[in-house]
């Protein structure tokens, strides 16, 4: 494995790719304790970084983003949803003491001129369900975890921005876009949807207006309880509307 | 002036510039005959491209939009927004036809070298009051005009999907967010506020549920009106409340 990467690194050719841009991977996963975000350490770096890499010079960028994220950590996720691009001149950019780290070649190798360049990156992100998205690294890569949002470790460059930024967008797109056709089971209780959107906006909300709400939207079916002794003790489950729940996605939630 | 722009041309110097990143504004204009979109042609081509350009090398991505843009247009916008970024291997580039033109150099040139290079686009964005914004071509610049959105002439590259992604990002934002600030009087009639939607939208609103909704928002302050014998018969005039409208823009309408 330590061959593998090292051999990767020494023959690293930059002329495949396209200078100065860079992809990295917002890959934010939900389980009952709340969001997670998908980070990674590289082999002989000493901080953890969001999954990212580089566009091919004959690859779009938004295949280079579900390319780059399946490479690092083995997640297949087609529906990358690009989200800001980066441009800032100083963005804690790739520097020395990294070069001092046992793994990384010399600093006039190619690897290291390759990655001391300024480096405008495009930020993409995901809503995964953390039980269906087991990351596995790949050989440049030491370890791939989930860490909890509210928890995270210190991220290098301005992958911490990245993954507020990231955030911020899926609490204001919650307001608007239905959210959780991945990160509920087919079929879930009321109770599960709303603890979702409590995890997303971290705060808590009314249960009988949240119900409203959502049910005024037209996107859910109620199933039938099962005739059992006890069944008018369970809760009702529900299930996605598909045809509905992609009609608003497509033109948002909308106020008026 | 056509000797300041062939200069310009001739003496184009790249090493200042970040390679392969380039920028262009969508400036949505309103008026009360709907929506338009600021174009211009490059003096010696044949079509008309958005107003764009490249970053420096020290130059924040941010701060090369505003530059760029004012640069163009003379226009001076300190609240553009990014709304995407375009990263297709294909998205129609520059090539030989336009090297004809009569103004521009020959194609071993460092411009022309410079230009066909494959370029990655961020898209920016702006809504504001045709009336007060006057655009003026510069050197590099033949003609510099507002067309309206639903009459605008071929453009060159993909900047009609540009266009047309910017213009679906202020639709949805219409839904969540509150605009017209820049785009209204400081006064203006509930009538006004909402034709300014409908030309958004572009679809028709019912009168009274709009003002209903907008409304119950609670970001417009309604101004009483001067007695006068026929002041019964004038309409209210409203003005946005200023810290409400601000506290909305940062957190979105919502439906939660």
């Amino acid at each position: 494995m330590v061959n593998q990467s090292q051999d990767a690194l020494k023959n690293f050719d930059p002329s495949f790719l396209v200078p100065g841009q860079s992809i990295d991977c917002v890959i934010i996963g939900y389980n009952e304790m709340g969001l997670h975000i998908l980070v990674l350490k590289w082999k002989g770096m000493a901080g953890w970084i969001l999954p990212g890499g580089f566009i091919g010079i004959g690859e779009d960028m938004d295949a280079a983003a579900v390319r780059v994220l399946e490479e690092r950590t083995g997640l297949k996720l087609p529906y990358l949803k690009q989200f800001h691009t980066f441009g800032k001149v100083d963005r804690g950019n790739f520097n020395a003491e990294l070069v001092e780290a046992d793994m990384l070649p010399g600093r006039s190798s190619p690897i290291i001129q390759w990655l001391t360049q300024r480096f405008i990156t495009t930020g993409y992100l995901s809503l995964v369900n953390m039980k269906e998205s087991m990351p596995t690294p790949d050989f440049l890569t030491e370890r791939c975890l989930w860490k909890p949002l509210n928890d995270l470790p210190d991220l290098m460059f301005d992958h911490r921005q990245i993954v507020q930024t990231a955030i911020a967008e899926i609490r204001n797109q919650i307001n608007y876009m239905p959210v959780g056709i991945n990160l509920l089971p087919e079929k879930f209780t009321m109770r599960e949807l709303q603890s979702l959107y409590e995890s997303i906006l971290e705060r808590a909300l009314e249960r009988s207006n949240f119900q409203k709400k959502i049910l005024r939207l037209g996107y859910l079916n109620r199933h039938e309880k099962k005739m059992t002794g006890e069944a008018h003790k369970a809760p009702f489950l529900y299930s996605f509307d598909g045809d509905k729940y992609n009609q608003l996605l497509g033109q948002g939630l909308g106020f008026l």
